[in-house]
């Protein structure tokens, strides 16, 4: 507070905190007043605080999420993807998880082949898009209920859970049945009704970080899924908007140790997205790494020029191959390893 | 396309921009190949011809949106809100609107008092939320059907259509014979489903533009509104993220003339949201005014430190009557004028 | 704090604060530890603090800039430009001011017709780039002094105050004798050693925000010229980088009404370096005066087309003629005015 | 172009393509008018071109620097840093190289204490800031030419080439006898005299990326030096501003693929400046390296709650030990060497 304010501006808000349930603290300088308020996390209203008169700022020393921060729980959570007819596979601590496929799956003769080729590289659960939210209402949308039985199809043929974004509430008890993971896009970071409503079922929910959001944003946008109490979240960072013109977006590694030391959930990159060219795609995927990310969720194609969607950022089968053996690499210099692929005995 | 590249490789390329119905133009320099394809609109798909082998660069001259540009309807859209029992007011071209109200509506009494503060003061349309979107889970999260009854019954006793943000799709058809138009938070502006839904009714909606969101994002979420059949839209700009961190959201007031150069759609400002400062909140108010803005939309709250939501930014209701003249003042050098309140005749 | 730190941490941490001076105040809570240092502002190495074990967060209450704040100096500024043989403008409190000319000045007679020009529209201090910042090291770099008497000529013969970008410090001493104000650019506004350097002439230096600085770091650039005895600094708002790319710079309106609440110093908006394009230059214009700038600095050229250095913002005489009519008048809803050209009696 | 424009803005357009030995190509579509323009590169003024009638954008096809591209150099350029007293090291290609010491030189036993820490650590370049760019005229400015000084005797006493920054033009010929590598700071990238006066000297130029740099403005500030005469250009990336707030910057891990692309310079990363903290200085630097870095510069000290500039983001030397084990396994993966520190023969 300025220090020139009445006394009796500095007795409102020391009477305010007191009735919020915390402790005022006074220390008065030559050219602020420090109240500090000292109390349980989440009793104090600061924009109530800040609205009062003589009040300049109002500086929170608290984290704002709890269940999804490191105060809450000291260990990584591991968090398993599958079950069923599928392996369970695990990400966090030590287990690093390679998610791969393709961007939008088009038809099921691609799926099949995509997905062949994947596991052939060494992902262990397999993405595709099957509704896909296109900044023009004129670009491909999906395909829908179709494409994910194709998905579920594909994942128990070949021993691999599946992970398939969902873009709208009303979707979300249609897809729970089929897939292993639910993936949240940049876009719908903080649709907050559609967090609650995977929060309500019990299959992991794969979140991505929306484009201009903090860490902070998106450990509270986690918070809603873990809130309704589905523990299985994922973060996945996959790039925010810059200045920066040369690409899409900023892979933001920075906040893969900011968000393992604010928070017990694994983090895993999507260099594919970021980069939206295949070029960047493997130097993102190991910067990623490198920066302790436990997996990859990466866009593969064959024939990345006749994909309907994102395909200048899917890498060839081969180059994805030669990126999971360098990945490999990385995560064991920092004591981490992705599952290998299971024999597919007898099918 | 780099001028290495076998004659192959250009064939390809060329051969593929027939295909898409568009006619190639080669010009071969030292340095770049430069092909250029002449078509319709949207008959080209860009990404496919990235994708091609020795492609370094995709350069669209065509606006990807259709509707809602220019080319398309060179006079301004006048919006029309409200009708039956309240006043139509109108928004775009000479017309400015005033919309103001409580952030969120958290009981009759207060709703009641703020609404004939913002009427007395200028306002012709009411604002109040009632699903509120918020960053974190514990927040207020609004009263739902309960209060957009007493914003009906308010608005209608008062004169005064009524503008309320819908968060999810299951509420479009709850809401729509409520309402006189629907607000489309900044945090759902690339919520594809959410805009097809608005989209289909033929109430107009009010679009903040995304924090992250560059002018031709936004008018693309135009378009999947305006794609639906419904020409009601309303752009709303409402600050971005920028690394500056004194205030919330940076207005970006260059979004006004380029918004309004692009595109024929109506638009306002939200100096409330972009500062969350009540002290910026007039400045900003004006500044968006004079850039170009058809008019404004505003917090206003009679005690805004017992307010649930977002107090530090509402204005007071003398303040907001003294900017609202200094409004008027400004539309009147731009040529734009806002409308009277209305006699209550007989409520 | 983390409050699981040893109690040897926290006695430290006191110790330090006392050992600069301050009287440490210590609130345990749950879940932090909080310890308030009070004492004179600077006395505090936050940096030092940060560094100590169990330390998470040094949060600053005080504002690290002195002579720029408003603490410092409650009234506004007016600061003065010119004297000798042209008259003082004055720009600051209710005194707006108008600076307009050539990006860079070519050669004596355009630069001639463009003063006459911006005279005639109502500017009444001269601007002209003589050492130009360019991106490139091919683009046209500047005349050099040659062009500087050029101006000191023109602007004694209109009655004009000149003001030109200085970009090195070897070229303060040599550029002080001719112009009336400095000009510090952008990407030069931390560029301590220029600041200090002009700080130690009396001659008012024009400080353009750098295009990735927060406010703090503006008037903490401020500052730097401040502390050297120079009190004459003129802010000058030109747009920040963003993710925006429909524009070359976003011109930050909200920078204006912060930097005066913090800061006595007058404060101005070039719109024509943040739109980069004629066409948006005056809704920028109008949209900085009514956020509450103090004037505005102009770009304007009688061809555009031939200038040698973005021609694509300037504007033509009389768009620049009608633009000031409009400021004229937003000026006076907000309690300013621009000083009328004088009469050029006897030239 | 607008296709509704008159014939003769066309005209107009194509005779000044012609006027600037270019051929114009013109392809005219129902919404747009294509004018290609093919040749040299260089010789086409884009700003003039925008600035003509009827020109909605001008669209470079060609990189704007020369010297700086893979175009002119294809093979990765290594440059070398030493000589004299100390061994060559070089970067670039296969060559990776790792530069460390303390932020600033406060004194000359810190000074070599900190220097024999990070020669056993695995550097085998010397840092040492002389003169310190501080935000606030009140912060530790550096001891200038005496702390130089000291950097020589003990880069010479320990077998280490050092690297300094330089700050103002006037310091450069001071500079020159003395150090092996100069540094610009990322505030300095675009001052344009300085990086002329350094590209007149012989001795390597470390170029950190402004804050708002996109990479083509960062190699065209390299080009600044490069056409100078002065080849030995090291480009660093050390982070950019965003909306993040939870770092001090974003480290832009992207940049490095991408100017390896565009450009034959190596490219370093400052991991303690993009983060500010020395937690996440670790996660950074292996980011980095994976993303296809040449080395890293690195701050370490061995009392980091002592250092009178940015001691939070200053390593332990173990810490500083452990990390270079890292470094050299991920370089490893990718094809690279740090050099060994020769053994001190004698010394």
């Amino acid at each position: 507070m300025n220090p020139n304010v009445p006394q009796s501006a500095i007795d409102k808000v020391v009477a305010e905190i007191e009735r919020m349930g915390s402790q005022p603290h006074i220390s008065r300088g030559k050219f602020r007043a420090v109240i500090g308020a000292v109390g349980e996390e989440g009793n104090l209203d600061q924009e109530h605080l800040r609205s009062l008169d003589g009040v300049e700022k109002v500086v929170p020393i608290m984290k704002p999420y709890k269940l999804a921060s490191r105060e809450f729980q000291q260990d990584d959570s591991i968090v398993e993807v599958g079950g069923g007819k599928v392996p369970v596979q695990k990400v966090g601590g030590s287990q690093a998880m390679c998610i791969a496929g393709p961007c939008a799956v088009e038809n099921e003769e691609m799926l099949h082949r995509i997905a062949r080729h994947v596991r052939d590289g060494g992902a262990t659960v397999l993405r595709g898009g099957v509704y896909k939210p296109r900044t023009s209402p004129y670009s491909f949308q999906g395909l829908g209920m179709t494409a994910l039985k194709w998905m579920r199809d594909c994942g128990d043929e070949l021993g691999m859970p599946i992970c398939v974004e969902v873009m709208d509430t009303r979707q979300v008890a249609d897809m729970e049945p089929f897939i292993d993971c639910f993936q949240i896009g940049a876009r719908n970071m903080q649709n907050f009704d559609l967090l609650r409503e995977v929060g309500k079922t019990r299959k992991p929910v794969l979140l991505k970080r929306g484009l201009a959001a903090t860490v902070k944003d998106w450990l509270l946008s986690a918070e809603y899924v873990l809130s309704q109490g589905n523990r299985g979240v994922i973060l996945c960072e996959r790039g925010i908007k810059t200045f920066e013109d040369s690409i899409r977006y900023s892979l933001d590694v920075t906040s893969i140790p900011v968000a393992k030391q604010w928070s017990h959930l694994p983090i895993i990159v999507d260099p594919s997205h970021a980069a939206g060219k295949r070029d960047f795609v493997p130097s993102l995927a190991a910067a990623g790494m490198a920066a302790g990310a436990h997996g990859v969720i990466v866009e593969v194609h064959y024939c990345p020029s006749e994909a309907q969607c994102d395909g200048p950022q899917a890498l060839l089968p081969e180059v994805f191959k030669e990126l999971m053996e360098q990945l490999r690499k990385i995560a064991a210099i920092f004591g981490k390893e992705f599952a290998e692929t299971a024999e597919l005995v007898g099918r």
